[in-house]
């Protein structure tokens, strides 16, 4: 892909430019305003300085220490100290396109302007980008309330310790700089804190889940089109009047565009043997995948605000010429969302096990048992059932409410939390098995195409089922499913959708 | 409270209209119009019988007995059968509250004119409602995919058969219709599929719950307020300009309603001995209940598309003369932020806790321990943190994805479900104990108040700390706790904020 | 029931001798070495005192305030205040049932010899128990390191406070005393604390718990032994030799208790109608009952020792002239055994929903869908599968490990907790719901064997259909469920195994 | 590690020998008796063949397909084809280690003598473990109703497909079995379904776990005595005669051990700067890990049942010259147990929390603020807390009840589930991030002694101390601590505590 470059500006990143930037490894560039942004915030902190206003993080400590002073001339060794300090992550790592996100999301936090660190670490997280440096980060270690334990394995490379990805090389923090052409900054006032006050790492993985899981459902609906061509199932549940009467925006959006997969299907024919309703797996598909529609567009909503405001404690307000005292590192509104699309995407899950269930009833397809193109010599899909029970389950216990489970810290100052970063992850895991489960009933609904061989499949079940067999073959004798469902999960997750 | 009279359009019900006619006992009046839609429906009912389609639960049976015919002939016993069959809940029996609130709700949804059902079966909702004919209906039954198995309760009524309420005495459905004036009816093609077929149920307990949620906040804002007036602590974090620029709505607001209450306040004037920053659990307050402000506005949202549109099946669409079958009745998208609203319920009850266990702590207070008037002798607000934590651990029980437990069922036809009924009766507990919760805290803010000895408390904490030490007084020796939780509990779900 | 009398010895209360006395009202005794105990250790306490050791509870407060003094002249003021500063529990109220329970755990533990408090204070719980005075206590409070917010409600009807039941009528404390014919005890030294520093509550709950499950496992399996006539199933896996091979001891027992009670079925002749295997649901009833059973034989011997043995802290040892600080009130190992049977019985209710769907289907029974008589004309069990899917949604939400969920409280020094009473009152929802399941399948079963007309039923299986049948006919024509299903569960609640 | 080789009987494998064949990879023999077993059950199959015999998985299919017919001249097809047909699971793979205790618990199951597999097949078992052929096993895709989904991947190279690792290399089935002088087998009656029809990944995961569990808890009593010195804590509540008198075993040996450890510490003298009871985080430490120490015990005696005992369906009975349908193959009753000591476990986790949450705090500890040797320079262990409690969200999620989240598959005959691999893996993750948090206690631990200075260390202690020191250093100056975390949590994995 073309690597295009990304105007950032501290209002209006979006998730599709997020994705570009850490996915797709576009480049970046901040407009001049933001860069002024910067620069009054970071002048105000001096200022306040000089009038001896105590501030959090910069002449005070942070967490329980906020009763310790700082003096100017250990701002440097402060900082550092609060970097390694705050260096507590456990593994595994973030992958590179992670820590692209993380860093973009930071560098959008600080052209709001209320965070007062130099103009050079901004700098610096714009060059890490374009360059390609790519700090080594920790997935585990942040409780959600700005990640403050993870965020720093950025910070010491930015000074030249801890390690890094460059040119996909793995090395120490001190050499890929040198390699990148950069030097070591030294700190000043609050960049320690800077660095790490910020959900960037929480919103980062949010937003690429998010992402994800709407590319998912775009996938799953091409599908369970093709699935539901397996079962000769009914169409009326996707009716325009019907779903514009049911007044749900997601639902409405979702049956539409199975009209439009299912476009010259068999199934607008009439049928003798088509049941007068499907199960409610297949006949409530639009209105399940519609719910979830709705959840990602309520936390997508949530999460760009996130990306366009400060997070940052204490606020540095510049135009007010005074900084003050937050908790806008606080995320559960968004929290909040990214679980109610984890327990959505569950259901979706549910939904996917209970169609291939049906799939594989005769009684329903009055194909046979299990798909089996022989009955009796061929066993087919039907120990495959207990894959997708497992993956399931799996599903069910990362629907929970995590974002609940924390402990009061540092001295009960920080007596709340949010779990952002394994919330994000949780519903990322969900999306993970989803295709696998996805690309099961890939297998079954070509599979029963195959077997009931429809006069003509829809316009975008068509180009599916085309492009999806030239990968995996009908099942004619038995083999080895686990490497067909893993050819199937790959060729999924790169299926393009655009022209359905 | 004088009753009014709530118009009923098929389309425009509000929650709020909902709780006057549920809680405040207010009667209703259908515009002509939606009369006109149900009319329209009806006769498209009889039509369709007469062309020989075949129209699931007119008919042919409902479920898995989709395959069974039903004749003409025997429309009233079929109907019959089916609203006694399908009385199969267990319980505790709702309130007479949530009875009106469901008769309410299918009224209206009858109304949008896609049912089917005989006008006087309309008509005798409205009855029901403005005569306070209250059928007895079990809690416990519902898988939230329509609650046919609770709602039946109503039809037996209407039959003449099961039990009501009515004049609040307890009596056989026969005898309420009699001394309320009415008949029995005789049921037609669809009328019994057309009672049960209804999120009524799951919806009306949402909605109570959702307008309890809010009134809820509203109360526990004054009290946190008089909280922080306790505690002495920072109105930093609720400062306009700090909370514009994190952009999320509900915080905005919270944060605005927090300045409000403490217009006048100490809290404005500087203190010596004030904190720098209080535990968050303080600081964080606006963010918080802001987060499940969000969550609030988007469950009405989706839960009001559910109130005024159809969820019948199969959908009547009169204008264009036909039917269609659908899975309308699929609740999911308002079960999803229903249950985002209980994670985002419990949040607020770890919050409560948090501050709860600060107050009771010197180090934070510089108060006595457990707010004693005097250590030592008086023991006062130690033991009590045992009741909070108790509540909180229900709480975090009842904010778990409920909705995602559920077995295939009749023959697998219907293979999901989404427990909407329970989903919001936890909802509504968690809801219940929060009010204990915030009682709480409410004994521990005016005792911290009482100690501390403000010079000036804030517009709306001083009317609240006023009016609450009229029904409780300060704690100057130890006594009977449990006594004074129940009290402060029960004042505190009467509280009045509208003027703060 | 003739009242007996039971013999309490501080060593060998088991969960029959409670149920007798809690359930059955029986009134207790207590042995002299026991009494002997008791006062050995009230007179180490005042030696102890004496000397000017520092005890906690004693001369020193408790919790957080185990820091400061407690005076010989404020032993009773104190004392007092103690249980009044402890009384914060939330409703509901206990059974008198419960409060018996929990009396007679107090007692026996008081009879270990290790808490020190006055003779009186346990001959007062003597006579409560052998006079009916049953104190009102509240079912919510504890966190479950000693009861110590809810078993407060006993300390103050022992001074003449509180409120309690007595000869069924409730009534004031002192006035429950005085009708009783006692008076209220003044407090001495540790009075306070050995009243309430104690797991009764939970451990009474739990003991009311283990007993009904294993009742309701008896009645149950004769409810499944019919389900299997009805469904006409296989007996080998209740096969002896099979069973023996397994190796487990409550699958073997399972076993061989189904074949008593199938002794001369028609099940053991062969028939050409049988299947092969049965689904799961119904061959691994042994083995699932079997894993509950073992679950239950570990967490009553767990249990027992709770209730054997001192959870007093300070621990008295008279034996060795000297008291020791413990966290012997920390009953962890007998919750996590009751969670574990919750689990188990969370299973069993699974078992049961799919023993339900299946004998509903036609597929497997080859009797009519939903056990209808007529086809077309009843529809009968169908809606019903609601019921029980929303029941066993409870069981799934109860069976979660809510001993998990708690704060750190009393400025940190209680910073575990288990939540004894909550996870007991889960197990006891879970049986309940059980109850009503049950029910449903009996209702099943005894349909389904009317249906089939088997030559003969069991020896167990044909006395319960036939005291069943006078309690609940055939359904010959729909009718309200919701009254059958209620009157099966008080038949199943009141149902005698001990003749099978 | 010098190679054994351990003697294999169907009736004696204990979970230590099974850790010495899969982690130390000993080789195995087996007895001439078992031997004799798997001969006479071989013989048996064909002699029910010849007697027209209907066997499930011999002449009938499995699962749904029993009711399809298998003839003699097909059985290596048609047990070919149920190989590959089952061969469904997804990624992870298993671990060596993982794959040879599966093979081993296979193994040691044939040996009971109800399988009537062919005595090459055992033989290949043995050979495979002796000869270090290791199939590739995928982690997911078992249900827990036998593990036949994965253990597929064992059957495929035993007739030369699939993929195996052999002399620590990765190649196809066919090119291990030659290199390793093996010629692939062909299949005869029953051979598919006595490959995959066994609870052995299950099995074998939960022994490895409970084995690993057992290990961390020796390990991580050493830590918790030294925290206690960090702490100056009070050593009562390991008191002989308090623990003694309790009664639980658990907790009288953890006490016990803490003894031993701890034997010659300055905690055995007198002090005046030690508090007169430690938070109950400390002070339970016994009872919560006898607590887990029982649930150990008792998940140890149910799984080494399952380990020696029959899980074949249907289960040949040679000495009774037949075969017997059954269920052999439910492992709920120790897959409860695994659940229970997951909860257990996720206990500790909370216990460590709150441990560190004090040991950070100079209200109890006296020392310097989160450890730091100079206030205000060094900031030490503050963020730190982050991670523990990120780490006990992790746990809380797996401590929950997965076993019961499963679909009804198979046509509904297999229609239970108990989710033994999750169960255990979930299991095994938490021992995983308890050795983290371990590792964060003994950080913390050894800089309280080293700021503390005690005049001497216990027995273990001291051992523990030294040996950790020449490891880690200590904390002079901030550092990274996520390298300090990953070295202790590698010392602590390999620390040997037989000598204490």
């Amino acid at each position: 892909m073309d690597k295009g470059r990304i105007r950032l500006t501290g209002e209006t990143l979006t998730l599709e430019e997020l994705e570009r930037i850490a996915v797709y490894g576009e480049n970046v560039e901040v407009v001049e305003e933001a860069w002024e942004r910067v620069r009054a915030a970071r002048k105000l902190i001096f200022d306040l300085d000089k009038r001896g206003v105590a501030v959090y993080g910069l002449n005070r400590g942070v967490g329980w220490n906020k009763d310790k002073k700082v003096f100017a001339q250990f701002y440097d060794r402060y900082n550092r100290n609060l970097l390694r300090s705050h260096m507590i992550g456990v593994g595994p790592e973030c992958s590179q396109e992670e820590v692209r996100a993380m860093l973009a999301v930071r560098l959008n936090g600080f052209l709001c302007g209320h965070t007062g660190v130099s103009e050079e670490i901004v700098e610096y997280y714009l060059e890490f980008i374009n360059r390609g440096i790519h700090p080594i980060v920790k997935k585990r270690g942040s409780v959600g309330e700005a990640d403050i334990g993870t965020l720093s394995g950025i910070g010491l490379v930015i000074i030249g310790e801890g390690e890094a990805w460059y040119a996909n090389e793995r090395m120490s923090g001190g050499e890929a700089l040198k390699r990148a052409g950069l030097v070591p900054l030294l700190l000043g006032p609050k960049d320690g804190l800077g660095v790490v006050s910020s959900n960037a790492q929480g919103a980062a993985f949010a937003a690429l889940g998010l992402i994800e899981a709407k590319r998912f459902v775009e996938r799953y609906r091409c599908v369970f089109c093709l699935a539901l061509e397996g079962l000769n199932g009914v169409m009326d549940p996707m009716d325009e009047t019907v779903n514009r009467e049911r007044k749900f925006s997601g639902q409405i959006e979702s049956a539409k565009k199975c009209r439009e997969i299912l476009k010259g299907s068999y199934l607008l024919e009439p049928s003798q043997e088509r049941a007068l309703q499907d199960p409610l797996s297949f006949r409530g598909q639009s209105a399940v995948t519609g719910a979830v529609t709705d959840a990602l567009s309520y936390a997508e909503r949530q999460l760009e605000t996130e990306l366009n405001s400060t997070d940052d404690n204490p606020c540095l307000l510049p135009e007010e010429d005074r900084m003050c005292g937050s908790a806008n590192f606080e995320p559960l509104s968004w929290v909040l969302a990214v679980e109610m699309v984890s327990t959505g995407l569950a259901h979706m899950s549910k939904m996917i096990c209970q169609q291939l269930l049906r799939i594989g009833d005769p009684g329903f397809t009055k194909l046979n048992r299990f798909l089996t193109p022989e009955e009796g010599a061929v066993i087919a899909y039907g120990t495959i059932q207990k894959t997708f029970s497992c993956l399931d389950a799996e599903n069910r216990m990362y629907a929970g409410p995590c974002s609940l489970d924390f402990l009061s810290m540092a001295g009960h100052i920080e007596d709340l939390a949010s779990n952002s970063t394994m919330v994000s992850c949780n519903m990322r895991k969900i999306i993970d098995n989803l295709y696998y489960m996805a690309a099961i009933e890939l297998m079954h609904a070509a599979q029963a195409v195959d077997l009931r061989k429809p006069t003509s499949l829809g316009f975008g079940t068509g180009k599916l089922f085309e492009a999806y067999r030239r990968v995996v073959p009908f099942l004619e004798e038995d083999r080895d499913l686990s490497c067909d469902i893993e050819k199937t999960y790959e060729f999924l997750k790169g299926y393009n959708t655009s022209k359905i």
